[in-house]
């Protein structure tokens, strides 16, 4: 099964994502607006039990943290992708980090937090939309207490299996 | 903000239910195959973690109960959803009512446990559908250990807050 690791982001800020990726966004449909900190990876189903429990166990040594978003900004040229770029932090860095050595899988690209509202866009589109979107500032902070592993149906929905809250148990 | 608490099957299941819901639940993108355990309430952002730990202390005096679907069914005449009836058990039973009694909001109908694959549709439609759904048996059981407190973002789309293990902590 194909199991993922996401932050969701406050009602606000996922509703403020949403009205970019309805238009912007092919997996619009498939899972909420969300910050992925483990990106896609295969693990046999009797295994996941145990990995929930490392997880949970890494979540209990972090404390809630504060995520900032200031502004959008795109992945060009390695791909199309728009996003609101989410400060890094030594926090979100650690957790990404912890979380990986766990799962134990190669990231395809180096970790940099972001909120996607934008992909598989045309060349035209993605500098229609970005040159409107990068001037505009966002200005959001929030604390995040909590993420959430997620599996993939055949459809390519995503469900949540289970949450973890930070510094809790 | 508005909330609801389900559980979500099995991938299995879940993916079964897709195959349906693709074509005939105007809700398919908004949440993934689901059992409602409480339908949709309003409740004031700043109550929901006291409700939250209410949630869980129910959830910590219940133990994982098995789930068994053996066939689809339909609300007709009351409306035009066709669901995977869920057997009803005293476990599932008593699990809505500490629930109901924790959110303590009238609920729209009496509890019959399901999962919908079929709404919104025209009364031919429906009978189309359900004429062929009615003799397919199902005969599926499995465990299930979890639950999960849901909100409901502005597009209608459902995002996971929390979710509680049966028996756990």
């Amino acid at each position: 099964m194909k199991y993922g690791i996401v932050i969701f982001p406050s009602k606000s800020l996922q509703d403020k994502a949403n009205a970019y990726r309805k238009r912007y966004d092919t997996h619009y449909a498939l899972i909420p607006p969300h910050l992925t900190l483990i990106s896609s990876f295969e693990e046999d189903d009797d295994k996941i039990k145990k990995l929930a429990d490392q997880i949970r166990n890494t979540a209990e040594r972090f404390s809630p943290f504060q995520l900032k978003v200031l502004k959008f900004s795109s992945f060009q040229p390695v791909n199309n992708v728009i996003y609101m770029k989410v400060e890094s932090s030594h926090e979100i860095v650690d957790l990404h980090e912890a979380l990986a050595s766990i799962v134990d899988r190669p990231q395809e690209y180096s970790f940099v937090p972001h909120i996607t509202v934008g992909q598989n866009l045309s060349n035209d589109e993605h500098s229609d939309v970005y040159s409107s979107l990068r001037m505009q500032p966002i200005n959001h902070e929030e604390t995040v207490d909590r993420f959430h592993l997620l599996y993939q149906l055949e459809n390519g929905q995503w469900t949540v299996y289970e949450t973890f809250r930070l510094g809790k148990e």
